[in-house]
């Protein structure tokens, strides 16, 4: 097994090996998880992360696919996670990753990582963020998160994006009914892919006219892009959008706040998620919980007093000094 | 204001203004909750409670109101408690509640309160429960709980009830496909109401079908009973299959089980609950817990070391001696 030494030189040295071995002990949350994540969290806050999200079949790989090789071609090293809850699978071992990296196979500056369901941390939005860390302090310029927008699970895993873009397709019935509702909330961009088909156009006009409702007073409106990933149209519009809204958000500093903003709810779910680890531990553990509970049954305490008098036995639990471990 | 000996003693006295005033101290989550709860709760646990729950318009009140005059005519003594989350009302001053009393006005063996959303500790199905724990010490023999089954809210309601009844109606297209899954789930019986209205059979026979399929190996299988809340038809029937459960849940030791599961579950759901309480608390009061968030903003402290950290405040912070108060 690596030791933790070893994975962090490797990283400090950009070492492929290291970054992809780093990335597996975050997915098997493994026991040097925490100790990387600090050392990689103090050397992060570099790269910009772009979220990419939308319907499944609306051609997000190969739209990443496509901005991956521009950025390549503008001498910006790029990071990919594509995460897909729906799979059980993870890791470079995977076919589509080995098709997807073929392109770039000879190339440092691009790395591509698929992730199913294997995370355990609190799910893959605990995962994806990790992930996101440890590509920052490896040093990559941009890094890509891409993921189907199905649920409150994506919509939490978008929330470690910079800049956020909504793919939606043509022909898919009405494309903003077929979206949620959050999804459309969190789109710094919308790019409407498939520009080839017919009723393009259409979305363009039909987000155009959402916008136009919702962004009355909006200080930044966010641009609709056409794009055809098929035939390579559009990238180069789509990233000067991207630059457009970075710009937007360093002048504002909106930039810097939504990062504060991302720190603090992240702390916080992992104070909550900690607390409820704990919990679990000392209901099977401490005999003083299961006695209380059987009091309760018996009508001998009420639940309010119960509750009180478990609280304090799990606190006293952390606070004679075991800093919450489990 | 009540102090809280009056209230108990009033409830002690079975002084029907007693009862009113300390239901109202619950909604409004007075000083005296948690002492009356106590009292309330060491004195219970002799009332059987009944759910009933289905979609608006199914006729639930007039159901109830029937099962009141039915009960009342076997000398059984009833609380009811109907709860609709949809309401900001509450009280015993509903106009609901005073038509509804009408019947009864001159009974002291029944009682009947309409709550809304007014209750505030951790929404209505707390206030519920502890409306029932109230009820229940002051000796109501039966004991009602009414409310529109149409979300999560409303099922947790439900984890009050020894005994479920799942109204249903025919001519609201396909019953049980409107009626939502979780609710099908926690059925004790089945009561098709309106049974006077044509394409009552049918509904009859679509729940059994979905029981032929579901039931295949239940030790209890709810039965499916026909009324006419507006006749006053069935309602006998319905008490006797009331009757039938009651006798299955005491022979089979199911009631004590279940009893026993919803304290445990009430119990560990309020640890939750004052621990969240206590976290808000200690957002903004305490000092340690911005100077930390700070520093993970400027990356000075990583996520989860802050978070382990700040678990350790607030235990801290319930360790001294204040016991979870807030």
């Amino acid at each position: 097994m690596d030791s933790l030494e070893n994975l962090l030189t490797g990283l400090e040295k950009r070492q492929v090996r290291a970054l992809a071995r780093a990335i597996s002990h975050i997915e098997d949350d493994g026991p040097f998880r925490e100790a990387m994540i600090a050392y990689c969290f103090a050397r992060g806050g570099r790269a910009h992360v772009l979220g990419v999200t939308g319907a499944p079949g609306a051609g997000k790989s190969s739209l990443v696919d496509r901005m991956v090789a521009f950025l390549r071609r503008q001498g910006k090293t790029v990071g990919v996670v594509a995460v897909d809850p729906s799979s059980p699978f993870s890791g470079g071992a995977l076919l589509g990753d080995r098709i997807r990296m073929q392109d770039h196979a000879t190339d440092k500056g691009v790395f591509i990582r698929s992730m199913g369901t294997r995370g355990s941390l609190g799910g893959l939005a605990y995962t994806t963020k990790d992930v996101v860390k440890i590509m920052d302090a490896y040093g990559f310029d941009i890094i890509i998160v891409e993921t189907v927008g199905v649920g409150q699970a994506e919509l939490d895993i978008m929330h470690v994006a910079d800049t956020t873009l909504v793919v939606l397709t043509p022909g898919a019935g009405d494309a903003i009914q077929t979206i949620k509702a959050g999804i459309m909330e969190i789109a710094d961009i919308f790019v409407v892919n498939k520009a080839d088909l017919p009723g393009a156009e259409k979305v363009v006009s039909e987000i155009e006219m959402m916008l136009d409702m919702k962004c009355d007073h909006c200080v930044f409106r966010p641009p609709v892009v056409s794009v055809s990933a098929l035939e390579g149209r559009g990238v180069e519009q789509l990233w000067q959008a991207v630059e457009k809204h970075v710009a937007y958000m360093q002048e504002s500093g909106v930039l810097t706040t939504r990062r504060e903003q991302r720190c603090v709810n992240e702390t916080l779910s992992l104070v909550d998620y900690f607390w409820h680890r704990l919990v679990e531990k000392q209901y099977r553990q401490q005999d003083g919980v299961s006695k209380l509970l059987d009091r309760v049954k018996a009508r001998q305490c009420d639940p309010y007093s119960a509750a009180r008098q478990i609280l304090t036995m799990i606190c006293n639990g952390v606070g004679v000094g075991n800093q919450g471990q489990s």
